[in-house]
C-alpha cells in the first residue's frame, strides 16, 4: 500500500467535487479572498466514478490525469484506489458500504449513514463481520474544537449529571428553488425524508455524542411547511433519558433569521453554544442539591431581587471559548483521519458504526410524529420501514425500499 | 361610593400584606436603598380578612386602623370594603369570586384563576350573568410596557403570521425550604399543582395574551424534581396552534441559572425576548415568502458562507427596547386600574373571565402527561377533574375536589 491513501470518489457532485479539489490539491479558495486549504498529507485523489454523462465531461475537463468510472464496482476492483467516499443519495450508503466491506475496501460512508435502521443496522452488522477494513463516516462537525471540548467536560463529570438538553436548530434557511435542483430532492423514495436526513443530520449526531440516547421520543413535524415539498422541513421534539433528563430538538429550513442555540443543564452548572460558534460554561461554585439543601427562603429572595449579577455573588464562574469553523477544513480533517487509520491504525474521529444513532434519532421523530404518540428509543425497524413505504407509495415516483435486498 | 375604592384583602400572608402595605401607604422599600412605591390614588385598604390567629395579631399590630375578619363574608357585608382581592389558595378563588359576584362585590382574583377548569369556567359564567359586577385578574405582568408593545405588534400583522413559538421560562429556583413554608404548598390537594400553577401562571397567560391558545398540547412532566415534593417542577412542553404554527414552554423550579428566553418567529421577522427585560425585534425587508420565492441557491450560499453579518447585507433591521421591571409597581397598576374600572369604567387590563386560558394550558400540560399522549385543547374539564382528585385521594391529606358545591 502506497504512503498516501488513494481515495475514490463515489458521486461528482457539490460535495464530491470539494473533495476531489481538496484531496487533487486543485482546491480553490471555498470563501473569495482567503488562502486554499492546506494539503493533506496521507491521502490523495485515486479516482472518480459518477453516472451522469454531464458529470463525466467535467471530471474528464478538470481532472484529466484521474481515471473516471461510470460503475463503482469496477473503481473499487480497479486498483487505483485505496479507499472509496460515497457522496450519493443517502439510501445507497448501506448498499455500497457493504459492498465495500465485503471485498475488503475500506469506506468512508457520508452522513447520513442510511435513511432507515434496518438497512444502518445491517450495514454495521457486516462491518462487525469484517472488523479488519476500515469503516468510518463523514461527522465532519465531531473535529470542531467545541464540541471536543464539551464533550470531555461532560465525559469528565465536573457539573454532574445533564438534567436538560435543548436544541434551537434553525439556522437551515433552504428556499423553493434549492429543492428544486434534483429530482429525488426532499422526496420519501429519492431522499427519504427533509430536514432530518438532509440538513440536521450532524446536529442529531453531535446531540448524542455528547449528551448520549434518549429512551423516549415525541415529536410534531410539518411536511412542506411554507415550501412545495412532501418531506418534513420542520421539526419539534421532545426526549428522555435513561437518567430521567429531557430534551428538546427544533429545528425547520423556512427561518431566514435562523437561530441555533444549543444549553444543557447539569447538577453543577450549565453549558450553552451560541450559533455553534461560541461556548459558555457556568460553573456552579456549589452544586444545585448543595444549594438546595442549605439555602433559607430569605437568601433565595436577596439573591432574586437584589440588582447584583449572580456572578458578583460569587454563585458561579464562567468560561467561554470559541470556534473559528472554515467550510472544508473539517472534511479535509476526517479524511485525513482515515486515511491515517487505515496507514498507522489511528482511532477514528467517527466510526461508521456510531452513524446508526442518527438514523435512530430522525426514524423516531418521524414515527412519533406518523403514530401521533410518543415511541421508545430506538423504534422498531420493520414498524418504522412499512411506514416509511407507505409515504414512497403514496408518492409514486420511486421503488419501495427493501433492506432484504443488502448483499450482506 | 366614596372616590376611593375601599380594598379588603382575603388572606394576608406574603402577598396580602404586600398590598396592605401598598394601599395603607405603609410600604417600606421592597428592595434596600430604593424609595418606597408612591401612593395608588383611586384605592385605599379597607379591611383585613384572615384566619389564622399569628396573622391576626400581626395585622391587629402594623394595621390597628382598618378592621380585621377572620370570616370573609362578614368582611364582604361589613360596609367596609368596595371590593376584594383574593390572596388564598389557588382552589378558593372561584368559591370566593363567585359569592362576591353574587352579592354584588367587585372582585379581584389572584392569579392562577383556579385550578380546574370545570371550577372556573363556573366561575366566568356567573361573572357573564352579573356583568354590572366588576371582575378582574391579578395579571400583573401584562403591564410590563415590553409585553404590551410586543402585542401590538403581533396585532398590528406588521410581521405577518406567527411560525413558531418558544419559552425557556427556567428562572424559578425555589429551594425545598420553600415548599417546607407551609402544608398545602406543593401538594395536590391543598395547592393542586406545583409550577404550573404557582410560579409559571404569568407566563401561562402572558404567552396565549400575545401569540394565542394552541389547538394541541403535549407535554412531558417531572414530578417532584431534585426536590422533596409529589407535584410537577419540571415541564417540557409541545403546542400546535389552530394556523399551523408550533411552539414549545420549558420550565422548572431546579436551574439556579434560570434561562428565561421567548421567541417568536414571524413570516416577516422575529421577536427574542431576555430575562423579560430586552427585547429584540427583526424585521425582514422582504417577507420570508418574498425571499423563498425570489432566491436562488447562488444567493443563498453567498449569504450563508460570507463572514458579513445577515444585518451588514440588508436583509433585516432590528429594534431593541428594554423594560425595567419594579416588583410591586406592577400589582399596584392592577390595583389601580381595576378602582378606576369600578369608578369610571376604565377598560380592565386584565378580565377576570381571561383567567381561564392559564388554567386550561396548565390542566392539558398535566393531563396530557397523565394520560400519555398529544391532547386537544382545552381538555375534558370532567376528565381533568377526575383525574386530579385520583392525584388527591392518593396524596390522602385533603378533601378531593367537588365543583358541585360552588355555589353560582
Amino acid at each position: 500500500m502506497s504512503k498516501k491513501i488513494r481515495y475514490g470518489i463515489i458521486g461528482v457532485g457539490s460535495q464530491g467535487t470539494l473533495y476531489a479539489n481538496l484531496l487533487s490539491g486543485k482546491s480553490e479558495p471555498l470563501i473569495p479572498g482567503k488562502p486554499v486549504l492546506e494539503s493533506i498529507p496521507h491521502c490523495t485523489l485515486g479516482a472518480l466514478c459518477d453516472i451522469d454523462p454531464v458529470v463525466e465531461d467535467k471530471c474528464k475537463e478538470r481532472f484529466p490525469e484521474y481515471p473516471f468510472f461510470t460503475d463503482w464496482k469496477e473503481m473499487i476492483s480497479s486498483g487505483h484506489v485505496d479507499a472509496v467516499v460515497t457522496v450519493v443519495p443517502h439510501y445507497l450508503h448501506p448498499e455500497i458500504a457493504i459492498y465495500c466491506l465485503e471485498h475488503g475496501m475500506p469506506v468512508l460512508v457520508e452522513k447520513p449513514a442510511g435513511v432507515y435502521s434496518k438497512a444502518v443496522s445491517k450495514m454495521n452488522e457486516c462491518a462487525e463481520a469484517h472488523p479488519d477494513t476500515a469503516f468510518g463516516i463523514m461527522f465532519n462537525q465531531r473535529t470542531n474544537p467545541l464540541y471536543q471540548h464539551i464533550k470531555s467536560i461532560l465525559e469528565s463529570k465536573t457539573l454532574g449529571e445533564i438534567r436538560r438538553t435543548c436544541w434551537i436548530n434553525n439556522a437551515w434557511w433552504r428556499p423553493d428553488s434549492y429543492y428544486r435542483q434534483s429530482d429525488w430532492r426532499a422526496t420519501w423514495g429519492g431522499e427519504g425524508g427533509g430536514i432530518l436526513v438532509n440538513q440536521a443530520p450532524h446536529q442529531l449526531d453531535l446531540w448524542q455524542w455528547m449528551c448520549g440516547s434518549p429512551s423516549m421520543v415525541y415529536a410534531k413535524c410539518l411536511y412542506g411547511s411554507h415550501r412545495d415539498i412532501e418531506v418534513e422541513n420542520d421539526v419539534t421534539v421532545v426526549t428522555e433519558y435513561p437518567n430521567g433528563a429531557t430534551g428538546s430538538f427544533i429545528a425547520c429550513t423556512h427561518d431566514p433569521l435562523g437561530t441555533d442555540r444549543l444549553e444543557i443543564d447539569l447538577d453543577k452548572g450549565k453549558i450553552v453554544v451560541d450559533n455553534s460558534s461560541t461556548a459558555t460554561v457556568y460553573y456552579l461554585n456549589r452544586s444545585e442539591a448543595e444549594m438546595n439543601a442549605s439555602m433559607t427562603m430569605y437568601e433565595v429572595m436577596a439573591m432574586v431581587q437584589s440588582s447584583d449579577s449572580l456572578e458578583d455573588k460569587g454563585l458561579f464562574t464562567t468560561e467561554t471559548f470559541e470556534s473559528s469553523d472554515v467550510y472544508g477544513m473539517q472534511h479535509m480533517e476526517v479524511l485525513e483521519n482515515f486515511a491515517r487509520h487505515i496507514l498507522h491504525g489511528l482511532p477514528l474521529l467517527a466510526p461508521g458504526s456510531d452513524g446508526i444513532n442518527g438514523v435512530n434519532l430522525a426514524n423516531a421523530i418521524l414515527l412519533s410524529d406518523w403514530l401521533g404518540t410518543p415511541v421508545e428509543f430506538p423504534v422498531d425497524e420493520d414498524v418504522y420501514l412499512a411506514e416509511l413505504n407507505k409515504r414512497i407509495a403514496k408518492e409514486g415516483k420511486f421503488p419501495l425500499q427493501n433492506h432484504e435486498v443488502l448483499p450482506c
